[in-house]
């Protein structure tokens, strides 16, 4: 508090501090600019203000560096690290002893001022500048100044808003309001400057492009982002179409590439239509608003955990939204029974519930969907490319076997759980590794849908270099299983690493392994901490997104992290649950248990079973260990490769790409053996997995 | 109607024709199916019935070039220029001397039926599927064949639904009914299947990519996605980075290349803060509906010609939405007057509309807001990039010289229009080649925007490689007024040609080129006679994206079309209106007029005035001829590349990326001579320009 408790006389003076609370002031002291990491929120803040901010620019690094000391979380812990200087648990960096450094370029704020102090213009604002250290007094102080509006609010004496003379409502009194609830109720967010490096995935660089950490809460569940022939195909597009669309899907913005991309999801899911949007959020809201606004009397039935996405198109479309207990099959159906058979309805829900990492009893809603004359709208937007033999989902992974020995072929099978959902919706923008969202369902839902949703309709269509590289995404994981496969034999090791030192992992079928922290701040911190102390990236998840005290540090593994990056991770988390005394497994146990963990329930079995894992078989999956290069099937490039022929021309040998086939073709192989630069892996060169992995088998 | 009346006598027995009416049948068989425009939507429907699909499967390619060579718009066109038949104006396809084919294609499916006789499971589903020529009717007809519902729903007798036996509402029944109503008031949409080259710019290819025509309506307004540097920031982005951005803002998907581009935005319409969206239509949905959710009792005062986007936010925030007739000061200011000042106001509007290319009167309705206490919300979509001397839009282009003296300040300009409008929205899919949407405006505001968003906070973040492009791109223009400048002369040439010919277009100070056809069927008849026969593409607009009679061609006309493209356009144009007796704009003026067109106003200025497109003096802008390259300004692409230097280091030579540089540097150039493969073209290589440009001048 050293540094807050100096500022305090200045608050009654300077309208910017005066109108700001306390506890905010010290979240944008204590937080890392999510633009200049180096620097803090309040350091940035300074920056724009037009007497304080010349000043800053004009000194330059030396006084943003005397701020940025104490303002840069990540700083002080390097300053800690530096110096061998070891923080208590619970700390603030306000107690660090570094926070002189604050005082210090307080002080050179205030001497500037000082020094360069003239005659201002108005003796209010003179005041109110001169007495807070991120004013310069010096300075004529603009009418429109950002600080004065708050202060005037009271006073009404002084202009009102950054605009000339605007009479009325004070709009950014209202804002700054607005955001002091978020930083009040722990939900503002700052936002990780993460870059992650496609050559060495899942490795990111920060802020600073030569300070690399390890990510490990990424939505790119496979590193599909960064697959040769993803990477391979996107070149060749951008050379042949250039970048954007150039047009919404009706006027010029509607080509080959697009048609193909939904060709191939409509086959992805054996359903007859498919039709792609900028996002699943824009498919899940456009979809569900328009049903809900076209089906005479429709009423949707909603699972509480259904994400934001869900809940808009539904609220969108002012139909009458019904919620029924996550999962809960009793209560849906006695909910559906209180309407008439012939009443429209749609059941919407989810396959993977991404937070907790349940999974949506999806053959069950379709009985109750039949029995009562209900559309099943089903989100598989953490399943795509993640579960069944094609990637198709969870519905697909339902019927294992058949979908596998279908093979190709893009005609329903008959009576399939996939088969009995109406409308499915997936996400290019997770496994697969690119952007962009989808439905699949019949020809005239989709096509009733092309034709009313202005959020299709009245947009630009995804770049065909973007629609080509998640297209040959889909392609590649339709035709090679082993990358899911690994990744749920890394998330069996990662959660039976975590058991093993009594970290709580709330239980579950699926990929998602969320490690219960049970506090705001305390989940921020471990977040925080893992980065700056240990090079670990693992966002915190507060809420809204979770309930309060359910919070959590997300983690997600996938096929290419290591058996050495899995150690670091272990290591790490221990270090920080202990150094912030955050409750273990055993301590969740004896408070009754939340969240699912400590609460005595059997932990469910894993969605993926042994035998579609080939557990104990010599095709095993084996976790990578540093310096191994992941498998690329060569055979699921060729495929992907072909689906490119007519409009890319066929890549016939490296002469004829030579410029783009070097991601694949690194170490120039002859025919389709496959290397990344930095990552793949024959299979036959993976050398005996680690003993712990065995283990899980 | 020859196909159709020899269809007749089937309708009555085959469920899908007797459900669909025959105006539907006809536009479902003269149209090409989006997916594969060889063949008619009707017969791509056919592909998907369970009992004549596997037949047209199975007999492969010999029946559906049956049904193609009459059901393909631009086959039939095709066949009457090979066969040297002309057809007179209003004919259909179905007079064409080919239709023949059809009813040869029907007869092949019949005998195809009898052939292969047998018993089917059910009698009153085979007499439909007998009689019907899409039907064989010795398959047995499963149970849940798509045809049955319709039929089914008068008689109660059959199954209801294409899944088992669900009870209640009919859904797939009422999808083909709200798609009938779209065929009945002539709004439904086919999409043509256009590819942009990059390398042939203003040309794509078709569903044959050996088959090329001119594109005259993409929004690609500059040609800025096939850029040269911003093909090659590309390409070194996809190497570094990969494709997909891997998470949302808040979770893994946030990075330096986001931050940058907000940062230029921000700087571009000189304002505190951007913020970046999936799209404009996202945007401008996501911030009107938290500002009218949030903003307490807040009012929105919204343009009649208002973007759909804004529509659906402001309706989605559950606001009060009053509007006013479209750019009428006096109608809103009567509307602001009769809410008191302290109430929460939002004015929405346009700088650009899209489909007139009228302009909003921006200094006007600011001086509104301020008097009534409104926020002033501007969406920009159709003018950054086009307008002002760095591209920021109309706003910046009203202090045109004050904007351009103030160079790259980052720093708002007091009194300046841009700096009086609260919200500015533009888009990055449009001008700027790219995809993507924001918002620039105050710290809290975006600050705000950021943290109540749904639309924003739960999407993933558009990926680092195509944010890369954009940036390039938004940069580039920044420094270069060239490309903007020819726009606008090419435009005005355009306008010129076309009244030389009394082609109506609707007057407008834009860069809008709206030729005014005032029929639904026509207007969609002269786009398609302009694709078939001319190799033209411009999409027909029709309600509801149009009032009903002002149904248009919207060309748009860029810097990079050659004079012998437009000699080509016009004389295209000008034989389609003879051709199909759309009214010229005398006919216009005759009839008292219609959407502006012939009612005796004064073409209004255009916004760019002489001075600004340096009329007149050496550095005027000139058509290009075919065969010249267009020119790439070295100097901002040396500033766009430099934009990149921290992240994807710096590019000094053609030896450090030679692999990407390729666009840019096709011919090796010493130094920083600019030049594409197919375009581009050093200024002081630009011949004299035809007489007819100078002219204009």
């Amino acid at each position: 508090m050293a540094m807050l408790s100096s500022l305090a006389p200045f608050k009654a003076a300077c309208p910017f501090l005066g109108r700001t609370q306390t506890s905010t002031l010290r979240t944008l002291c204590t937080n890392a600019s999510p633009r200049f990491p180096a620097i803090s929120v309040l350091t940035e803040r300074a920056t724009k203000c037009p007497v304080m901010g010349p000043a800053l620019n004009v000194r330059g690094k030396e006084l943003v560096a005397g701020y940025a000391s104490v303002a840069g979380v990540q700083d002080v812990a390097q300053i800690h690290k530096d110096q061998g200087v070891s923080v208590p648990a619970g700390a603030t960096v306000e107690m660090c002893p570094h926070a002189s450094a604050a005082r210090a370029a307080a002080r050179t704020a205030r001497d500037l001022a000082s020094a360069a102090a003239k005659k201002p213009d108005d003796s209010a604002q003179a005041a109110a500048a001169a007495g807070c250290p991120f004013h310069k007094a010096g300075a004529p102080i603009p009418k429109d100044h950002p600080a004065i509006p708050a202060a005037a609010a009271s006073s009404a004496s002084a202009p009102s808003t950054s605009t000339p003379a605007r009479a009325g409502f004070n709009y950014e009194a209202f804002y700054v309001n607005e955001l002091d609830k978020k930083h009040q109720d722990k939900s503002y967010r700052y936002f990780n400057n993460i870059n992650r490096l496609a050559a060495k995935f899942p490795i990111a660089h920060t802020s600073n492009v030569k300070e690399e950490v390890q990510v490990w809460c990424s939505n790119d569940y496979l590193g599909m982002g960064s697959n040769p022939v993803v990477v391979e195909t996107m070149h060749r597009a951008l050379d042949k179409y250039g970048h954007g669309a150039g047009g919404t899907r009706n006027i010029a913005g509607n080509g080959q590439m697009h048609l193909g991309l939904e060709q191939e999801l409509a086959a992805l899911h054996r359903k007859p239509a498919a039709l792609v949007f900028s996002s699943c959020y824009v498919a899940n809201d456009a979809t569900l608003s328009t049903l809900g606004s076209k089906l005479p009397g429709c009423v949707f039935f909603s699972d509480t955990m259904n994400h934001a996405s869900m809940i808009q198109g539904m609220r969108h479309s002012t139909a009458k939204r019904v919620l029924f207990k996550h999962n809960d099959m009793a209560d849906l159906e006695s909910k559906l029974a209180q309407y008439p058979k012939e009443t429209p309805k749609v059941i919407a829900f989810e396959s993977v519930y991404s937070m907790c990492g349940s999974i949506g009893p999806i053959k069950e809603i379709c009985d109750l969907a039949e029995q009562y004359g209900a559309l099943t709208f089903l989100d598989e937007v953490h399943a795509v490319g993640l579960y069944g033999p094609r990637g198709a989902g969870v519905a697909e992974h339902l019927d294992y076997d058949a979908h596998k020995a279908a093979g190709d072929s893009p005609l329903p099978i008959k009576g399939s759980v996939m088969d009995r959902v109406d409308i499915i919706t997936g996400t290019l923008g997770k496994a697969y590794g690119a952007v962009g969202g989808y439905i699949a369902g019949s020809d005239d839902m989709v096509d009733m849908i092309r034709s009313y949703a202005p959020g299709f309709i009245f947009t630009t269509s995804l770049p065909p270099v973007t629609v080509a590289g998640a297209h040959a995404s889909v392609v590649y994981q339709k035709e090679y299983v082993g990358d899911r496969q690994l990744k749920q034999v890394n998330v069996r090791e990662a959660k039976r690493r975590f058991a093993e030192i009594d970290i709580p992992v709330v239980p579950g079928p699926s990929h998602i392994v969320p490690v219960l922290v049970g506090d705001a701040a305390l989940a921020k911190a471990a977040s925080d901490k893992l980065l700056a102390e240990h090079n670990i990236y693992v966002q915190s998840i507060n809420y809204p997104t979770v309930a309060v005290g359910e919070e959590r540090l997300r983690i997600t593994v996938t096929p290419r992290h290591t058996a050495e990056q899995l150690d670091i991770l272990v290591r790490a988390v221990d270090s920080v649950f202990t150094d912030l005394q955050i409750n273990r497994l055993s301590d969740w146990i004896k408070a009754g248990g939340r969240a699912g963990v400590g609460m005595g329930d059997a932990e469910p079995e894993p969605i993926w079973n042994d035998e579609q894992l080939a557990l104990g078989t010599p095709a095993a999956p084996r976790m990578l260990r540093d310096g191994q290069r992941s498998f690329v099937d060569p055979r699921a490039v060729t495929v992907a490769r072909g689906r490119f022929n007519t409009l890319l021309g066929p890549v016939t040998s490296l002469a004829t790409s030579a410029t783009h086939t070097k991601a694949i073709d690194g170490k120039a192989l002859a025919g389709m053996k496959m290397r990344t630069g930095a990552a793949p892996l024959l299979r036959e060169d993976i050398p005996v997995p680690p003993p712990d992995v065995a283990a899980s088998a």
